[in-house]
């Protein structure tokens, strides 16, 4: 493609606002639109052509991207819409389920246009910036076309034609973050505020960042099936040294004053596969743990 | 010092077994003892001296290891042989709370020996590589004097001349890595098993060890005290953007048929500081976290 496809950002929240200031700087023709159209005046002043309608800003640009509040936004953006959107790309990077990418997905498609659905793992300040990346996911054909320009914004990952996978993989990524806050508060309680900056610092961050990378190859094995029931690795790391580790972390926690309800859901399927005698803690967590929370 | 210091490990699980190896393979005289006498065969063969009883296995060497059990079996194996202590220095690396290693480094202190309390961040077969590390706390004279030697072992990390800083810290590192384990496996269930391999790979690891660098230096800054109450940073990730989400979250797991109790006690606080309209969920989450658990 000689020319830099034309970009229109529709919804101007402080992402919205990170994503066209991007195009701009990338040299990208931007036109934007925001429900309050002040919002658009930085933008404005720096090159980029306010819109009076949704509808002027969707058939302005090969790439139509909106990043509003939620899906509900986005259908009462789009619907009154549906005569322009014949042969734009719509990339969606509002928040949302996974079933709400594929409805809006199945209807943008059927107005003629090409759906992206994508989840921005990045907070604003990051977007431009080698840290960020976005998941997409939708059309194929699309995302090939486009993938120059999608990578103004982050890293562009496609993750399936499925138009909800972007919405789904977002969302387990935050749940995977949210664990890891958690243990590192449980951990930041324990070691108690006076030593927990040098704590994190020094000993929580180098850990944790070693620990996701057991999280690897072996359990990912596991997963897709590729270890029997009953083979069980154990002698690394046998059961009673982890049933008295186990034990420690929660009288150090009491001791301390730190309850232990938010390990609960984790230690309990771990003292039942000790109570058991079956496998190794650390390397079973990953079965039990799924099941558990499938149950 | 011109010669390597002897050393004597007592105690040959897979743990002490390795240890020993290291010391062999560094080329340290190795003294072990284990109750099980056979266990020491192979370390003897390899050219460690077997030590017929403790009294003469704490006698034989300049640094004295211990990675047994528990406490009780050190007080067991330690009380009996309270007069070859004195001036021996004390390496106990056995599983703890910061209790016992207190008490057990008081009683050895009195005992005319040096106490080093240690937590061994490793698996026995990462033992020697550049990846294990173990924490030390107690005599300081003692880590400095032998840091060379520990070192064979792991790098070795000193945290505090209260002899109980090794376990509370070791104890607070692994309550980290159960969260992170925990997060990990709600976001495995959520992308389902099919697809659990790729996205662990390709997304969750690099993602959660760039989140594990959000920890650091303004989370550390704020538990230190540095940002005042009612200072809070939220322009980067609003509070209705983060509300939207964490309600997708909730939907998008019961849709999975994965339970979200491992992400309960998580999830409650952040809804609250939603609902109270208070600061952004993502850096607050570092307090309110921290309360709650003490509560």
């Amino acid at each position: 493609m000689a020319d830099k496809p034309t970009v229109t950002i529709i919804g101007l929240g402080s992402m919205g606002q990170a994503l066209a200031s991007a195009y701009l700087e990338a040299g990208h023709r931007t036109t934007v639109w925001n429900r309050t159209p002040a919002k658009a005046d930085d933008l404005v002043a720096r090159g980029a052509t306010r819109a009076a309608t949704v509808s002027d800003a969707v058939w302005a640009s090969d790439l139509v991207v909106l990043c509003v509040l939620d899906y509900a936004a986005v259908d009462e953006l789009l619907a009154p819409n549906a005569d322009v959107l014949k042969d734009r790309v719509v990339v969606n990077l509002t928040n949302g389920r996974p079933d709400q990418a594929r409805r809006t997905g199945e209807w943008a498609t059927a107005q003629g246009a090409e759906y992206l659905d994508g989840g921005i793992m990045a907070i604003p300040s990051m977007i431009g910036t080698p840290e960020a990346f976005i998941l997409y996911s939708g059309s194929r054909t699309a995302f090939e076309r486009y993938e120059a320009a999608l990578r103004v914004l982050a890293e562009p990952k496609f993750v399936g034609t499925d138009a909800g996978l972007a919405a789904l993989n977002d969302l387990a990524l935050l749940s995977g973050m949210y664990g890891t806050l958690a243990g590192a508060r449980h951990a930041t309680a324990l070691v108690g505020p006076e030593r927990a900056a040098e704590f994190t610092t020094s000993l929580l961050i180098p850990w944790l960042q070693a620990m996701a990378n057991i999280l690897a190859p072996s359990s990912a094995e596991r997963e897709a099936g590729d270890r029997e029931a009953g083979d069980l690795p154990s002698e690394e790391s046998p059961l009673d040294m982890q049933a008295a580790g186990l034990a420690n972390i929660i009288e150090a926690s009491r001791s301390a004053g730190v309850g232990v309800d938010l390990l609960t859901h984790l230690l309990t399927p771990m003292r039942d596969i000790i109570a058991a005698g079956e496998g190794d803690v650390l390397t079973d967590l990953v079965e039990v743990i799924g099941k558990e929370i499938r149950s």
